[in-house]
C-alpha cells in the first residue's frame, strides 16, 4: 500500500462512513415507543468503525466499476443500470451487527461497549433484548428496502437469514468452548468461521446479488469475506495479549482471565503449555500487568501468537486473491487495503 | 355453528395440527450446536394448539379453493397450480411465536409455560436469548423456503419482518403501560394489535400473498387477521379473570397482581374504579380466591368485564364479515368457526 492509495483509502473509508452514519439517523428514526428506539440507536450513536457497511459499499462500487464515491448510493447503477438502494443494505449489515453487539453483552456480561454502558446496563435486560430484536427485523426491512429485482432479493434475504441463523451458532459454540479444555483449531476455526465470518461474507455477497453479480463473482466475494473476516476475529485475539489497555479499551488479557478461546490457546494447548494456569484471577480487574506479561512470554515460547499472526496473515493473502474475479479499479484496491488493515492494525 | 360442521372443524384442526408438528420436527432438526437446537426446540414440543399455522394452511386452502386437508402441503398448488411449500411458510409462523415466547418469558420473569418451566428457567438466560434468535432468523428462512416466486416471496418477507418490529413495539408499549396508570382504550388497543394482531394478521396474509391473491383479498384477510387476533387477547384477559386456576394452567388474576394493563381495567379506571386497590398482593402466591372474586365482583360491577367481552365479540363478527371476499367453502367456514371458537372458548 503506497502513501498515496493509503490517503485515498482513508478518505473513501471516512466518507463512506459518514453517509453511513447519515442513513442510520434517517433509517431509524426516535418515533414510539420512543425507549424502544432510544434503546435501538443506542449504540450505534456511540460510534463504530462502520466497516462492514463500507465494505458493502466498496463491493457494489467494484463489482459494477463504479468509481467510489461517484454514485448516489439511494438510487446505486446495478449491472443493467437500473437504481437500487444499496445504502438501505448497508445500513441493514451494521443494524445486524449492532443487535448481535447488545444481545452478545448480554449473554457475556460485558458492561461496557465502545467506551459508553451496554444497552442492558445503560437501560436494563428487557430493554436490550428488544432493542437486539427491534434491530433484527429492521435489518431484514432495510435490505428488502433496496428495491432490488425480487428474485435478487429473495436471495439476498436468504443469505441474511443464512447469516444470522451462523452466527447464533457460533456464539453457541464459542460458550461451549468456555468449559472445554480439549477445543481443535479446527473447531475454533468453525466457530470464527460463524461467528465473525459469515457477516463479513455477507457483507461482501449481498451487494454483489444485489447488483446483479453472476454466481462465479459472488462466489469469490463469500470466500473473500470469510477468510478476511475470520482473519479479523484471529487478530482480535492477538491484539488482545500485545495491545497496551489503554489503546485496546479495554483490559488486556481478558480473554485469558475469562477463560475464552481463541487460536492462540488452542494452539499453546496442543504445544502442551497448561494454559488454565497462566492467568489464576477470578475477577479481570485483580490481574497484574506483570502476569499477563509472563504469560505472553510463555505464549511466545510456544509459537502460538506468531501462529495466529500467521494464520491470520494466510487468510488475508487467500481472500486477497479472490478480488482477481472483480474488475481493476479504486473500489478492488480499497478492498484489497481494507483486507492488509485487518491485520496490521493495532487496536 | 352446528354440531356436524363442529365435528368436521375438529378433525380440521386436528389433522393440521399433526401435520404442523410433523413438519417442525422435520425442518428443525436436532443438529451442533445441539444445546443450542435443543433450547430452540423445547417449547415447540411441550405443546401448543398450533392456531396461527393452521390458519395460514386454512387461508390456502380458502384462497385456492382447495377442499381442507386434499392437498400436498409441501406441493401445494398456487392459483396458477405451481406448486409452492406453503407448510414451510405455516412452520415460520409458528417459530416467530415460539421465538416471542421465549424472549418475552424472560422480559416478564414467567417461569412457567405450557406446564413446564420457560427456556431460561430450563437451560439459562444465555441460553433463552440466543435460541429465540436462532428461531427468529429460522423463521425467515422457512417462509422464503416455500419457493413461491420471487415477488411474492419479497412481499411476504417484508410482512413478516414489518410483523416481528411491530410485536417489537407493542411488547415495549405493554411494558410501558404497566407504570402508567392513564392507558386509553386506543393506546390499550393499539397496543393488542401490535403485540397480538400482527401475527394472527402475518397468519391470514403470507399464505394469501404466497398462492397470488388479488390485493383486495389479501386486505381483507390482514383486516380479517387483525381483528380476530386482538379478539384473542382481549378474551385472554377476560379468561384471566373468569377461569379457575386450575382450567387455566395459571393463576387466576394474575393480571391484577402483576399490574398488566388489560382492556377490563382499563375501562374500569375510566369509570372510577380504583384498580390498583382492587389486589393489593406483592407476590402472585399470596392472593387469595377471595380477593380475586371480590375483584371480579366489582369488575362485573362497572360493566368492565362485559365491555371486553362485547368489544372482542364485535371485534370477531366485523372479522368474519372480511371473508365474505373468500370463495364458499370448507376452509372458509372453517375461518369462520375458528373465529368465534377464540371468543367462545373457556381456556
Amino acid at each position: 500500500m503506497t502513501d498515496n492509495a493509503g490517503a485515498s483509502l482513508e478518505h473513501i473509508l471516512e466518507a463512506h462512513r459518514g453517509r453511513v452514519d447519515d442513513a442510520l439517523a434517517e433509517q431509524l428514526p426516535l418515533r414510539r415507543p420512543e425507549q424502544l428506539y432510544e434503546a435501538s440507536r443506542y449504540i450505534l450513536q456511540a460510534g463504530g468503525k462502520r466497516l462492514r457497511p463500507t465494505v458493502l459499499l466498496l463491493v457494489a462500487e467494484a463489482v459494477t466499476g463504479t468509481a467510489p464515491l461517484s454514485a448516489d448510493y439511494r438510487a446505486f447503477p446495478d449491472l443493467q443500470s437500473e437504481p437500487i438502494d444499496i445504502l438501505s443494505a448497508a445500513v441493514g449489515i451494521e443494524v445486524i451487527q449492532s443487535f448481535t453487539l447488545i444481545h452478545d453483552d448480554i449473554m457475556d456480561d460485558d458492561d461496557l461497549r465502545r467506551g459508553v454502558p451496554a444497552v442492558h446496563s445503560e437501560y436494563d435486560v428487557e430493554t436490550a433484548i428488544l432493542a437486539g430484536d427491534t434491530l433484527y427485523s429492521k435489518a431484514f426491512e432495510f435490505v428488502l428496502a433496496s428495491e432490488a429485482p425480487p428474485a435478487r432479493g429473495v436471495r439476498a434475504t436468504e443469505r441474511l437469514a443464512r447469516t444470522c441463523t451462523n452466527i447464533c451458532e457460533g456464539q453457541a459454540f464459542d460458550i461451549e468452548f468456555e468449559s472445554r479444555d480439549d477445543v481443535t483449531v479446527e473447531e475454533y476455526l468453525e466457530m470464527v468461521e460463524l461467528k465473525t465470518g459469515v457477516l463479513y461474507s455477507a457483507a461482501t455477497t449481498i451487494p454483489a446479488i444485489l447488483v446483479g453479480a453472476a454466481d462465479e463473482t459472488v462466489g469469490a466475494l463469500r470466500r473473500y469475506g470469510r477468510s478476511v473476516g475470520k482473519a479479523f476475529q484471529i487478530q482480535d485475539d492477538v491484539l488482545d495479549l500485545t495491545t497496551p489497555s489503554s489503546e485496546l479499551g479495554k483490559t488486556r488479557g481478558s480473554d485469558l482471565v475469562e477463560n475464552k478461546q481463541t487460536l492462540i490457546s488452542v494452539h499453546a494447548r496442543a504445544q502442551g503449555v497448561d494454559v488454565d494456569a497462566l492467568v489464576d484471577a477470578e475477577q479481570l480487574e485483580a490481574v497484574e500487568e506483570a502476569t499477563i506479561d509472563a504469560a505472553v512470554e510463555e505464549l511466545e515460547a510456544a509459537g502460538s501468537i506468531e501462529y495466529a499472526r500467521e494464520t491470520a496473515a494466510d487468510l488475508v493473502e487467500s481472500g486477497k486473491a479472490e478480488l482477481q474475479v472483480l474488475p481493476a479499479g479504486d473500489a478492488r484496491r480499497a478492498l484489497t487495503s481494507v483486507a492488509d488493515y485487518l491485520v496490521d492494525r493495532s487496536y
